[in-house]
């Protein structure tokens, strides 16, 4: 079965074989594969040694997300938040619930953030000292401008959380040149290819131990966590989600087997443009115009024909061994379409021809069949 | 390798096997899949359908502890807790930084808390709505009398949260017969004999939406999770630990052709027996009177000899097989050793012959080498 979610994703054999043993998070051996991992995340987000710190946490990117604004943001303090989609909305949510307030930036539909409109909100808001902005919004599949978001930033001396969940490992990021950005968070199962479970963020050391005492939570504290790992290095506050995170250490060896994040962003970019023609052949179309589709997700139109109807879309799919999403983010009908995991453009080019198949079944006529 | 530090704990290769799938969470098998796993730990829990219901959270056991408290106690209401050793300490740190105070009842070292202590402190402080108390605490090995206590908070109106997570499974729990538990916490990884990366709750559905809007935090609020299941069961909100849960499915097979509650009670409390008469029988002896040395762990005291190391002993006995904690909880010096997993006395009685070995090549004599 191949997913196209998109994430959690397909995975290596070998990264998934590696989950299924029984670990003890405390013993050395173990500590030593944590603080091994967290280095080689800090090294792909372009961080460095004691000035950047990688930390894991059991879960889900959502928490980390909470995490991350419970820890930097003080309680009652103003976020801005480019809206760019469903992510952004549940970063506002999450925000929000745990007592910090959210200034709202709308961004064009179908466009990435507007730097410049970011810039002027920044400069109308002089107390707002965070920004949080998702790299790669799947519920669109655009790919917002951290690099410049975060240049403007720096400039007007204020700070960035990024929500990297479904870019980390795929799209450019150097916190080393990106001095504004004090977080970026992702997980394990999207394109960094491992499983659910664990979510991380790497984060600058100065801005966690400038910020201990905030979180108003002790689960969701990476102060106190950072400050946990300096005393105990590799050593879990409480107990990991083992499996996933030895399953990572896998996923980062063929990670930097392939070529690292330039290698992935070419393969995902290869997997897009398969998709994107393999369903233009179908006579379906992308929402997204080809400049702002991003490499991560497609949402495509859906057929408007009367039989049209996704879970029995999703179904015929899954019979033929690829699972897509059986709900859609946009307002108008679609489906939505992963290009990441470990799957290459043969892979798409099968789900594409399935897809053909699936249309057929449901007495839908593609442009191949008519 | 056979862990005994006492959990993450051994699994069977079934379940470690079954978490090693790429799972799509949304897919309507997996959400199948996850509603009855619900399902199943509720009646495990001796809950009733409609009356109790069990919810899933990524990560770890304090996650579930915190939201628990968040979810059940406004902010700034106090809890009582049976100061019962280290997991009770954490449950109060838990509940401080999410804004709740807590009255600490000292309970006698090593014994069980004292159900007329709690009911006089109860009596004492008619404000305190909820108590909470961990039913084995791992720190000292001991049961404490959960039943017992759920009677007194009954009987004087008050709410019960239990902290399962060492226990659940193992030890008797029926919700149906303590109308005053409103909530219990555990993990896939102990006495289920699960992976780690997963908790659960089973809670009072009453209890849960008289609780609607008090956790202040998105990620770690049941009564929103159970808000999200009632309207799309076995759907998450966020991405699971889909592996975990999985694995947890097919450990709960296991557990039921076990014959279920009393056949993992009995077959752990013979791992225990076996556990003391193999250290008895080095010359040993476990720190807590038999009486209240419950089934989950044992904490023995460490040979009163100048080369005991206990790493070096961790060391000794992993390089023969087994895995225990490399760290104590206790003040005097000891080393803990589990009794609960996929593991037969037959395991144990192994597990001592290395203790005995380990021993010897530290350079400590045992009764049975004199």
């Amino acid at each position: 079965m191949i997913l196209l979610i998109p994430g959690p994703v397909t995975t290596r054999p070998e990264t998934r074989a590696a989950a299924a043993h029984d670990y003890a998070p405390w013993d050395l051996d173990f500590r030593t594969l944590v603080a091994t991992l967290a280095e080689r995340l800090r090294d792909i987000a372009g961080g460095q040694p004691g000035k950047h710190v990688a930390l894991p946490l059991p879960g889900c990117g959502h928490f980390a997300i909470e995490a991350a604004i419970r820890t930097l943001v003080p309680a009652g303090d103003r976020l801005l938040l480019p809206m760019t989609g469903d992510y952004a909305s549940r970063i506002a949510r999450l925000a929000r619930e745990s007592g910090r307030a959210v200034h709202e930036l709308e961004v064009a539909p179908n466009q990435p953030a507007d730097p410049t409109a970011i810039e002027a909100a920044l400069r109308n808001h002089p107390t707002i000292r965070y920004i949080a902005t998702v790299y790669s919004e799947t519920s669109t599949g655009i790919v917002h401008p951290v690099p410049a978001i975060a240049a403007i930033a720096h400039s007007l001396g204020r700070r960035l959380i990024v929500d990297a969940v479904s870019a980390f490992g795929a799209l450019p990021l150097d916190l080393s040149a990106a001095p504004a950005i004090d977080l970026v968070a992702f997980t394990a199962n999207k394109c960094l290819e491992g499983l659910p479970g664990a979510a991380f963020v790497v984060a600058r050391t100065a801005a966690l131990e400038a910020a201990r005492g905030q979180a108003a939570s002790w689960s969701l504290d990476f102060a106190e966590l950072h400050d946990h790992y300096q005393r105990s290095p590799g050593s879990p506050r409480f107990t990991p989600p083992a499996g996933t995170l030895a399953a990572l250490a896998t996923a980062l060896d063929f990670y930097q087997a392939e070529g690292g994040q330039p290698a992935r962003l070419a393969r995902y970019a290869a997997n897009r443009d398969a998709l994107c023609d393999g369903i233009r052949a179908l006579g379906l179309a992308p929402i997204l115009p080809r400049a702002v589709q991003g490499p991560i997700v497609v949402n495509v139109a859906a057929p408007d024909h009367p039989a049209w109807n996704l879970q029995r879309f999703v179904d015929l799919l899954k019979h033929r061994g690829f699972l897509i999403s059986n709900f859609k983010n946009t307002l108008e009908p679609s489906f939505r379409v992963g290009c990441i995991g470990a799957i290459e453009p043969t892979d798409i080019r099968r789900a594409t021809e399935a897809m053909g198949e699936a249309l057929a079944e449901l007495g839908i006529a593609t442009r191949q069949a008519a």
